[in-house]
């Protein structure tokens, strides 16, 4: 059945229900002119918006629409981790052409709606419009730390550890494996289509005091400048340091490609990269998943790499721009 | 020159200028994963989001790139007024097509950051992304109430008398004249294309002590009834008390159509309609710009229309739906 046949009206009135994972927050939710939540005292509120369009940031040849919902909902989580920050609230609008199938957009909803469960999200507005063009999902969130305490990219320090979570390059592997064909990589391709925000370890690390932190979106290489250059600090790391998954060897063995380039301009990992003082270096040693790769030294703004032959290379932040630049 | 040519983020980075109106609610803007800001202690938060689409939403046949972006805000920022809210903050996104010429995208900024600046809104976030198909604006817009008093649709009492704000149809009527490229009719045309929310009368309604409030977007018949459904009750209305403009009149004689038509089906007024006791009735007469239509009785939910010959109509929720019912 197609959107036109159902009608906006009784298409928002079905996604409606199951907005509500965490009522503690919420006054009233959709429904008004606007919804109403509670922001708790001694807070400090935390805003990130995404945007994503069929063809460009998505495509139903690698992922199905309920892993479109599912990681829409996880870039928007991933903003909110990145300051250590509790995610509370999303209000999301889609622009959607008269043609497609309703089974399409329940199955987005169905990947929105299970992210926001998991992480006590709550839905408190929607707008369903059409387009003559292809689909555009927004999603704005809302989130919360105490008060002083939001973990920025522009907090590096002279001497601080430089860490890492899980792995790195891991989405880029699924990725890869997928636009090649090829069988395996089960753990990766998944990583790629079904990547998971690191609202956890992102909350504990705010808590022992980290100094700086980002999410790699873009690339630990992408991710680290904007640390280096925000902080005005010069950032080294060692390139065998890097949490590589096996499959990340894997795949760069066969297409005989440099496993590390799969971590450094790779995008969509949604792990977390940081940067702590030393006095942090046993707690930090007590966190699973946590690895550190390097150290922040004093320097002009920039991000250099240690290889195993013990060269130097300059890493350069080529993230990934959606329009060609000039 | 095309976005294509400048490039995302050197575009991104011009805009970024100017995004602060209010300080004082604000610990970071853009630059972040999150931008940072503060929620007033004892009130609660409130949050709505619109998406425009070109061609649906707005044409450029009728409207000048600033005016879409000034009409945006005001639709969002209506979404508070109605709420009897204060405006704070805003995120926005746009998906645009290559070849757009960057000169339109400025002016619609500067539509949009003139609204910031009159209503003291700080812009925190932005996505600028490509796509194949027309543009598509989104904003979603936070606001605050002190605790406990969102003026909601649903609070609507008998015995209540209806008001609405200035006049009503106006924008209608604009955008009438506009389509039949008829001489004159200043005022409406404006209405129609920078037509203001209610702010603050929406503020000083709230104080009071109104019952209910919606914003008139989808014409008078519609916000009615979405009162008298969420209220269950029945709103019963003068025709000749509702505020019309001279130029809803002459434009109605000059087309042949009923004037009140225009205030009752046409959309994106931007004005108030509400509900209070008839203890507030002195308190309403000192406001300027209020005109009392009507009552709210008990019975069904529904909206009826008493006419110059004492006739009773009821009035349909004829909304408008941007996609065709089935």
């Amino acid at each position: 059945m197609q959107l036109k046949d159902v009608g906006e009206f009784n298409f928002i009135r079905q996604i409606q229900d199951n907005t509500i994972y965490n009522p503690n927050t919420v006054v009233y939710g959709i429904g008004d002119d606007c919804a109403i939540y509670k922001a708790e005292q001694n807070t400090e509120q935390l805003i990130s918006t995404d945007t994503m369009v069929e063809g460009v940031h998505f495509s139903f040849h690698y992922m199905m629409p309920y892993d479109v919902g599912y990681r829409l909902m996880t870039a928007n989580l991933s903003d909110v981790a990145a300051m250590g920050g509790i995610p509370r609230q999303i209000v999301l609008s889609v622009a959607v052409p008269d043609h497609v199938d309703t089974v399409i957009l329940d199955e987005i909803y169905r990947g929105i709606k299970d992210q926001c469960m998991r992480y006590q999200l709550n839905i408190l507005g929607g707008d369903t419009v059409r387009t003559e063009g292809p689909m555009v999902w927004t999603v704005t969130i809302i989130g919360e730390v105490p008060k002083g305490t939001a973990v920025m990219r522009s907090g590096a320090k002279v001497g601080d550890v430089v860490g890492v979570t899980n792995y790195v390059g891991y989405a880029a592997t699924g990725l890869g494996a997928l636009s090649y064909n090829l069988v395996g990589y089960d753990m990766t391709k998944v990583g790629h289509q079904r990547p998971e925000p690191q609202i956890e370890l992102g909350q504990k690390l705010r808590r022992l005091g980290i100094h700086s932190m980002n999410d790699i979106s873009d690339g630990l290489g992408s991710e680290l400048n904007e640390i280096a250059v925000a902080s005005n600090v010069s950032i080294v790391f060692e390139e065998q340091a890097i949490p590589l998954h096996e499959e990340t060897f894997a795949l760069a063995k066969h297409l005989q490609t440099n496993p590390v380039d799969y971590a450094l301009y790779g995008g969509e990992d949604f792990q977390l990269v940081f940067t702590a003082p030393k006095s942090l270096l046993s707690e930090l040693e007590k966190l699973s998943g946590i690895t550190l790769i390097g150290e922040v030294l004093s320097g002009p703004p920039r991000v250099q790499m240690v290889t195993p032959d013990k060269t130097i290379k300059t890493v350069e932040a080529k993230g990934y721009n959606h329009f060609h630049e000039g």
